[in-house]
């Protein structure tokens, strides 16, 4: 566990905390949408500018050169930090929105067929519902879910009852971004390999960034996620794929860098990584997210994973206190760092308009869950979301002003 | 026409040339793979993570407004830069790469069938070919191409003779990466507006940094180009599109931000921009190329095109004297500023290792266009290709030490 010390320690290496943006501090708790940078993963940009900077893979010069390095290095550290076999298995792209559209439209729209099913779970991001339905419109396969039960958690009678020789690609999140499950994909990918042919996607935006994560363990054939929800740039996510399978499925985008012959009437392809990486590749990104993993490795994923769960579980507790609010989150321990609350009789927006107004920011809206919403009952909730600076006095502050947003719109009683 | 002191003024921006990255002073002619970064457009990265950071559209507190301010405000930029209607017809993506792989999944996978045809130039790079083989293998469409003469023109007779009523795309390069062509893109969307009714796409990659483009009075359909080349942040292109071809056609990528309802078995796409922009947005990048955007336009774009096409003449009519080089690029006066040449039986990459190891950085290969390179009679070549930061000393530099390449490699005579 982090010490008041430590603590203080990496607040001081985040400038949002000394510039505030706002003319005073923020209490940032909107981490499951993006994170904060630290002074560091902002420096290794400049680093990266200043001197690194080329056009990889196709050059004799120095520049050209040294971004071919940084970049392959940066790969060979995604590489380690996933478990991954290969850095040949580590595919940069923008998000991990791309690398699941990757996966539908490379894998899914070639290989599905009429009668075919796709199997999903109700807590989908819409990134890991929407490019599916679209590959049930093109080839005809169907689109099936898994439920959750009163604590959020998916029954595995679910799966039993739901994996059948039809299934041919199941997609479960590693981490709920609304309610904070965290399904057993360790079990659930154990059951498809022995009842199905269906691969295997984890969807892992909001899993990697908060649990240390092994894919050869967990025996997935693909997983994606992105830089930015872990202290890294924006633009930049991972697509991760066992290699005979990414050899295997059509490349994605074409053009330069992933071909390896081009003729007028035909062209032959490169193996992964380039084989998915068409164009210049956004260096910057690969680069800096390795330095977010160098961030993270160094203090410890357990100890960050350990300290987002103290302070979850601190705050789940003082909003079950609380009359006039519904708390969403799972109550199961084991569970990400992400509160999901409605007020009784109050739209979420102005719950998060009138904190926004006391420092506090977090979501409102429906998460780009609105599936799990409606089986919710709910159009939207508030969500605070928890990252390595944050703390318990930012959350007292928090749920003290709650009463605030109480006051303010005649809400329940004291 | 910049004078001495400007250009002095220009390079002290440039932090490359003055932290020497190889030990010495970089002649960095690699701009047509990529170009360096001034001081505050890096500068402008560290400020938008310092205190503009969030993740935009869909939040109520400070962050995410100021986040969802600043990108919206690039778009705008963007617009203005390139002369659209309207911001909502910029749509940001990875790279042109990227916007070009868009028109052809969402436009030509759909629209096209059997027996159309897709007209391009063989002075097209690798991303404005491949995408149209692949969409060709799926429709049955077919590609055609026009080529050029001994001058590195394509005559008009070929769009004369190619354009039928059967042609359903028409995507041409705004300017060669390899020969320096500027094709005449006004007169060539004129001609296919009156003869066919296909879509005309500009690959404006190598025309958008150099040169200053109005979409709308060229009347394009859609144009693509990346910020990378033009002074910006990596990761971030644009698509410009018409909005009734925009709103008209399939979504590409889906998931989060670019969706109006998700139900479990359906949903309903938002209009242009965010139909096309799945997933977290790369904030930083869209800041970013606005930032390159005002730099670009503090000098002013006609003043930058003079001196860099100054460079070019310098250049070319230096390494045209020359007996053991061969020059691919063409010899009218308006071109890119790219000079590809070869040494007589010498191969690229043994020359542009050698320049290197005087500091000199060309590239050397097939600069993703194979079909031109074997229409020219060549596997390979070099290129020098130029950029603000560029003198008239450095070339002399340079041609300086191509001499000393053929001694090294024993070509030719002194």
């Amino acid at each position: 566990m982090f010490t008041k010390e430590e603590i203080k320690n990496i607040r001081s290496e985040f400038p949002y905390l000394n510039i505030k943006p706002n003319g005073k501090e923020i209490i940032y708790f909107d981490n499951g949408a993006t994170t904060q940078k630290p002074r560091e993963i902002i420096d290794n940009i400049v680093k990266y500018y200043e001197g690194e900077n080329g056009n990889p893979h196709r050059g004799a010069h120095y520049l050209a050169m040294k971004s071919t390095e940084v970049y392959e290095n940066a790969r060979e550290k995604v590489k380690d930090f996933i478990g991954a076999e290969k850095s040949s298995e580590v595919i940069f792209l923008r998000n991990a929105t791309e690398a699941l559209n990757l996966v539908a439209y490379s894998y899914g729209r070639n290989e599905l067929k009429e009668g075919d099913e796709i199997l999903i779970s109700i807590l989908e991001h819409h990134s890991n519902i929407v490019p599916w339905q679209e590959v049930c419109k093109k080839t005809g396969a169907v689109l099936k879910y898994v439920y959750v039960d009163e604590n959020m958690q998916i029954p595995f009678s679910e799966f039993e009852e739901k994996i059948t020789e039809k299934t041919k690609i199941v997609s479960i999140t590693g981490a709920s971004n609304v309610v904070g499950t965290y399904p057993d994909i360790e079990k659930i990918v154990k059951y498809t390999r022995e009842n199905s042919n269906a691969i295997f996607i984890l969807d892992g935006a909001q899993y990697v960034p908060h649990k240390k994560v092994n894919v050869k363990e967990l025996d997935v054939d693909f997983m994606a996620f992105s830089g930015h929800k872990m202290y890294s740039a924006m633009g930049i996510g991972v697509l991760y794929g066992k290699e005979k399978l990414l050899n295997k499925i059509e490349p994605f985008l074409s053009g330069g860098d992933m071909i390896e012959y081009v003729y007028e009437d035909h062209t032959t392809f490169l193996d992964a990584p380039q084989r998915f990486e068409a164009g210049t590749v956004n260096v910057e990104g690969a680069v800096n997210l390795a330095a977010a993993i160098d961030y993270i490795n160094k203090y410890g994923m357990e100890k960050i994973e350990e300290y987002e769960k103290y302070l979850t579980d601190y705050c789940y507790e003082k909003l079950s206190k609380l009359d006039y609010i519904k708390v969403y989150t799972t109550n199961s321990k084991d569970r990400a760092p992400v509160i999901s609350f409605n007020f009784n009789e109050a739209h979420p927006h102005d719950v998060a308009s009138i904190l926004d107004t006391f420092g506090i920011a977090i979501r409102s809206g429906h998460h780009c869950a609105q599936p799990l919403h409606r089986f919710l009952g709910s159009n939207f909730s508030c969500r605070a979301s928890f990252g390595i600076y944050n703390t318990v006095e930012e959350i007292d502050y928090f749920v003290e002003h709650l009463e605030d947003v109480r006051e303010v719109l005649g809400i329940g009683s004291k």
